[in-house]
């Protein structure tokens, strides 16, 4: 492949560069090593629930000095879906965390339960959740408010062990209105599409990296970006060392390195060659 | 059909019986009728959030006195089934309302939380549910516990419109864990189950009364039952109208009738003829 035409990446956070508060690699080294080489740089994820403040603080703590323009998350690609339908903002419900609220409000879209007013119910992972907020969004997708969900994750690790996702509160909505959400995140496009917007750049000139098969990798290859899959997440080599028969279309990477730190090697190397 | 066979009626409440606090036909009198041709009757319901001693309370508001016997709910049917595996009782999670853990109590079953103990995670509609709640039930099924639910009725009728039932909540947990519910209430075959073996009858001498289509009918149509479809509930004369060549195994009754005081003039003209 021809590296050369790769002017920016995409990195999955979680899985790739720490796993919870542990760094996977030499983080400050990483980033200048991409920054030498030119590449314009987007962490995106599919988590709603945090600010980018929090992002940057947390990218911070491991000496990573980045800005608000290199963090995508699904509750960005929310409120940039929304504002491409209403551009000066409107009401909606939001069922999530600080994370989604805030992006919501700041792209001009307010908080509102009035059935009248409310365009939208916008749906990410909320650990306040309770069974009047979610009686709430199904009344008022049943009259006639667009269903957007955050991501599809139905679970992610925590300390107290595994845990429900967003997707499995968006199975709730689902089961009560018949109605299905239009996902934010990996493997949905919107989520990459933003982020190839920020960084102004095709599809053909971006690789995707990420940890897991059927969000970063099949993400990756419906907006057409060549991918690489890290094993340091939570894909071993062995779900990925022989094709499965039975899954004649399973999700291949273009690449696969153990770890990102790899990564600007090669790029640099291939380049060379 | 030969009615003389025809030794036990079960029928279903809301949409039969009575909508809401507003009695269909004249239930005393309906009542007695059905005593007088010697019938054995089980009022059987989906909802597990009622205790019988509420029932019964409000068959006494509409001047009808039946006993604890005469009543059976999926809450009943949960304890019943797990009662065959667990005689004596055993440690329980239970996700509802009163209805559905005064019951399991009575049946010997008791509360906990920890992984160790709990055998069974039982969830029935519970409109005090939040994030908690659920992410304990989600990490016991996943820890080994068995998972059931009441009832798979995903949306109820409420004065603030229609309401997430106990089948959204199964969704979510669904979601979370991959693991499917055993669930209890109609069209599943554990509820009637158990009313027939409460009236010690077999399943060719009852007749199963009800006003929809997919639960009432279809349920008496898995244990073996005659059914019939009364037209006072949700289901629609020009739904049954014409048969649907699209759907050639579509659920029918056996009998059709726009009330269920037509129910005792059934079985009893049908003896003379």
């Amino acid at each position: 492949m021809d590296f050369s035409e790769i002017k920016g990446v995409i990195l999955d956070m979680d899985g790739v560069l720490w796993r919870g508060d542990y760094p996977l690699l030499d983080l400050p080294d990483f980033f200048s090593r991409l920054k030498s080489l030119g590449l314009q740089v987007v962490l995106a994820t599919n988590n709603s629930t945090r600010s980018v403040p929090q992002y940057l603080e947390k990218l911070n703590g491991f000496e990573v000095v980045l800005g608000p323009e290199n963090i995508v998350t699904s509750s960005m690609a929310a409120a940039s879906y929304l504002s491409q339908k209403y551009p000066s903002g409107a009401p909606v419900y939001v069922i999530g965390e600080i994370g989604l609220k805030d992006t919501l409000r700041e792209w001009g879209f307010y908080y509102s339960e009035a059935e009248k007013d409310v365009v939208a119910v916008v749906a990410g992972l909320d650990r306040n959740l309770n069974y009047h907020i979610l009686t709430r969004g199904v009344q008022l997708i049943y009259h006639g408010a667009e269903f957007i969900g955050t991501n599809p994750d139905r679970t992610f690790p925590s300390p107290s062990g595994l845990t429900p996702g967003t997707g499995a509160l968006l199975a709730f909505i689902q089961a009560a209105t018949g109605r299905d959400p239009i996902v934010m995140g990996k493997p949905e496009p919107y989520l990459f599409q933003l982020s190839l917007q920020r960084m102004g750049l095709p599809s053909s000139q971006v690789l995707v990296v990420g940890d897991r098969l059927d969000t970063d990798i099949l993400g990756a290859q419906r907006i057409g970006c060549k991918s690489v899959l890290v094993l340091s997440g939570v894909t071993t080599p062995q779900e990925i060392a022989v094709p499965n028969p039975a899954q004649p279309h399973s999700i291949v990477p273009d690449f696969i390195l153990n770890n990102v730190e790899e990564l600007p090697g090669l790029i640099s190397n291939a380049d060379e060659i």
